[in-house]
Order: C-alpha cells, then structure tokens, then sequence
C-alpha cells in the first residue's frame, strides 16, 4: 500500500501574507483541515503591502512565494488581500503548484448568498481602489451591483484588540452608514483583519445581511482542491484525530507578531522564525 | 559684501521620517522659519520604522540621511521618534553637518515645565519601548518620574482625519486614563502624528497638564542651532517677507502621501517626487 501513497500529501500547505492578519485565514485552515501540517510566512519587515505600488507587491509576492516553495509545500494560500489583487497571477503562473488568493473565494460566495443583487465589500484602501472584488463578482455576473468602501481604521482596531468597545461601534457605525443606506443584503469582509470585527459589525448591518468571510471561503474552496487533486494529508482522510504541526516564519522580530498572533488565533504560538526574505 | 555670505547659508533644510508623521514638524519650521528652503523626504515605502528592528532602522536612517546629503542641505532633521531613538546618534557620526532628532528637544521642554516633577510620555509601541525620552529626562535630573503609554491607535487616527470624532475621544480616555491617576503636570507628545490630535488630548488631560509638542520644541531648537552656526538663509535675517520652497521626496507612490499631508499641513501640496531609496 504504501507505496501507492502520493508522497506530496504529507508536504505542508504554505499560507502567506503582509503581516499577522492571515492567521484568520490560517485559523478557519486550521479548524477545517486540522490534520494537515502548515507553515505560515508573514511579512512583517514590510508590511502593510496596501499602498504600495503593483511593482513592489510583485516583487514582494514572487520573494514570499520562493520562500514557501522552498519549505517544499504542496499548496499556498495567498491570505493578502492586495497582493491577491494585484500580483498572485503573475506570480503563479511561474509554478506547478497550485495556488489560491482570498478574492475569488469571497466575491463567489457573495455571488451565492445575495438574493437582492446589491453586495458590498469592504476593505483597505488598497483593496478597495484596486477594485478586485468588484471586477470578479462581475465576470460571474454583470448585473449585480457592488459597492465598496475603505474601512482603514478596522486594521489597527484589530490590532489593538478593540473589538468590543464603544469607540469600534462608533467607527463601524460611521463607516457602514452608507451600505445601509443603499440596503445590501450581502457583505464581504474583504480584509483578513475584519472578522475579528465580525461581531461588531453584524451588529451594525443587522440580521438581514449576511457577512462573508472571505478566509473562510478561501479555506473552504481549498479544502476541495486538495480533495480534488488527491492532496489531502492521510491524517485527514485516515486518522481525523491527529493534528498537524504549524510552523510560523517573520520577516522581522517576532515579538509584535506573537503578541498580535495570540489575539487573533485566541492561543499562544510558539515554533516562530526570523528568516531574511530579501534572500528569495 | 557677497563674498562675505556664507554660500551654505542658502542651502535647504533638509526634513526626513517614515512617512508623513514628519510632516507635523516640517509645519512648525515652515511657521518659524518661512524663508528656509525644504527639502523633506518620507520614507512611506517603507513606514512605519517602529516594530522594527534597530539594525533595519539604522540602516534605513542611514539611507535617508545619504539621500538628503545628496541634495545639498546645510541642517538635517530627523523627525522620526524610531530613528532619533536607535539609529541617529551612530549615522550622524558619519557626517560634518549638523543634525537633530525630535527626542532631545521633546525631553527637554518637559524637564524645564515640569512643577511637580511627574511627566508622562506617549508614544508607539516602538518609541515606548525604547524608553527614549525617559533616558534623556533622567540625564538632566534623575529624581524626575517618567511615566510612559503607548497609545498606537492616535496614528491611524490622526492619518484617517478622525479628530473631532466621539470615537477618538473614548480612546483618549482610555489610555490616558492612567496619565491622569498617576498625576502628571506635563505630558511629552512622542510622536509625530500627535499634534493633529492636540485638542482632544488637552481636553481629556484637563487645563492642569502642559502638552508638550516635541515637533515644536524640535524646530525652535533648529532655528537656534542655525542662528548659533551662521546658517540662517538671508531671506530670514534680511527679507522676512520672502517664502522659502518647499520641495516633498518619497519612496513608493505618492498618491496616499499627498492626501494625508494636505491634512496633515492644512493645504495642498505639490512638488512631490518619488525616488528609489534603496539606491542610497
């Protein structure tokens, strides 16, 4: 038998992104596919990659990819939102391995779920002005409308941990006047750090619209590629109580990023790195 | 009488920081001194400098005070608190012009306001960590308190215009809440993104407390360096009506940069050009 094993599904899947927000990414991977072995890279020597021109993502990305490649992983999960934009499939399409950003599986959920045709999606300014979200949910469908807005503030709340203060309602109550106001039924949390806002702004739109989380759908969609290409880890597909091993990389001191990383995954990490990404 | 003129003397003032927090500074030299020459330089491809490393930020600091050598200035500021905390003192070695950091000047004023002998200092995690101000309160008098508070959402803030928001003024409460318990009569605004916040931060402080505004204090300590040297620009000493040129450099593209400064110097700003820092 074992030599009828593909020897690639026991490789790790490679998460990348700026900073610490992918851990929400790698958080819902985590809970979906717990058997499988993950190495996180997060650029926090240069993050936020939002602002920054097409150019640099670019290179940015291409280093972050060569990295993860070079942990011999089977699959990578691009969990940045801009470099998912603006850079993934000029990288990608340098490789074999397959890869997967975070916009195509949130615009596609948001696609599914609305029933009124108006979804919204909210953001970085970076995320927002490249206008991603909008141009796929377009591709599947011209008639839907979609309204995006900049949401800066909810990255450094996040950050921070102000999740349930009155001072986050008031800057979420503010921001998202206007999507009420245009009455969306569907919105997507076009930004890793958001979901650690989820509740404050479900509270905020109410119970008629529905909120996507696009790590969540990004996880989901790449829990069936793997299915598809006979990828998953034996642990997954044979012995469910096993859990895999997490592995995580920074660009700069890691003290920020644990600190950040305990938040946003409610657990202390450990097993974390300092690599020179200028070297990929 | 010409040849008498010091010809450096015409030379620009030479600003840089890691982004557009600087820019709080450069407006209280061009309010002092409106007949100097600018060039400022906002490393905003590479911000924010603080939660990195003091090896990065050093060599980083090194880079933009090479840019600015480059471009003829007679007087350096370096108006990043990261960078004047860790990296100056070791790059201006290196160099006959004089420069200055924004924590001397900041550390100084609250030393000669002080009554009570309690100070307080916020900054970002980055400049609090350093303990930079304290360090220098404590080499002029040891027996001064410092007490010192990250409070690292006031930059998103200030940058996002939130200023006369409820929401920012529930933030000021709670962080400087303990400012107030421990009885402070000065509070040192370590950061340069600060003073767009001045007015809420004396509200929430009450009349009691003496801000003190280390951009400020900074440039009123240039302007008395430059006197000190003989390099004034003529236009100060001879034609106080003349208006200096105000010249803006930046590391990626300056679109961002160009909305927030114009907040930031309460008008718009052109003569912005972006260059490769890493050339330097």
């Amino acid at each position: 038998m074992e030599d009828k094993i593909n020897r690639a599904t026991t490789a790790p899947i490679g998460i990348f992104d700026s900073g610490v927000g992918g851990l929400t990414v790698a958080k819902e991977v985590f809970k979906i596919l717990p058997g499988e072995d993950v190495v996180y890279f997060g650029d926090v020597g240069r993050t936020p990659y939002g602002g920054r021109s097409k150019e640099i993502i670019t290179s940015f990305t291409a280093q972050d990819v060569s990295f993860l490649v070079e942990q011999k992983v089977k699959f990578i999960i691009c969990a940045c939102n801009s470099a998912s934009s603006v850079a993934l499939d000029e990288v990608s399409s340098g490789y074999d391995i397959q890869m997967i950003g975070v916009i195509e599986p949130g615009a596609r959920a948001a696609v599914e779920k609305t029933r009124s045709g108006k979804i919204g999606v909210i953001g970085t300014h970076a995320t927002i002005s490249s206008n991603a979200y909008a141009r796929f949910v377009h591709t599947i469908d011209p008639a839907l409308k979609v309204f995006s807005l900049a949401c800066p503030l909810f990255v450094p709340l996040a950050e921070e941990g102000y999740v349930d203060k009155k001072a986050t309602r008031l800057i979420a109550q503010d921001y998202l006047q206007t999507m009420l106001d245009v009455e969306i039924d569907t919105l997507v949390l076009g930004c890793t750090h958001y979901p650690m806002l989820k509740s404050v702004i479900a509270d905020v739109m109410g119970e008629s619209v529905t909120l996507i989380d696009s790590g969540e759908e990004t996880a989901r969609v790449a829990h069936r590629m793997l299915t598809d290409a006979n990828l998953l880890n034996p642990r997954t597909t044979e012995k469910p109580n096993l859990i895999g091993e997490h592995k995580y990389f920074v660009s700069d001191v890691p003290q920020r990023f644990s600190m950040v990383a305990s938040r946003f995954l409610e657990q202390e990490i450990g097993n974390i790195t300092r690599i020179d990404i200028s070297r990929y």
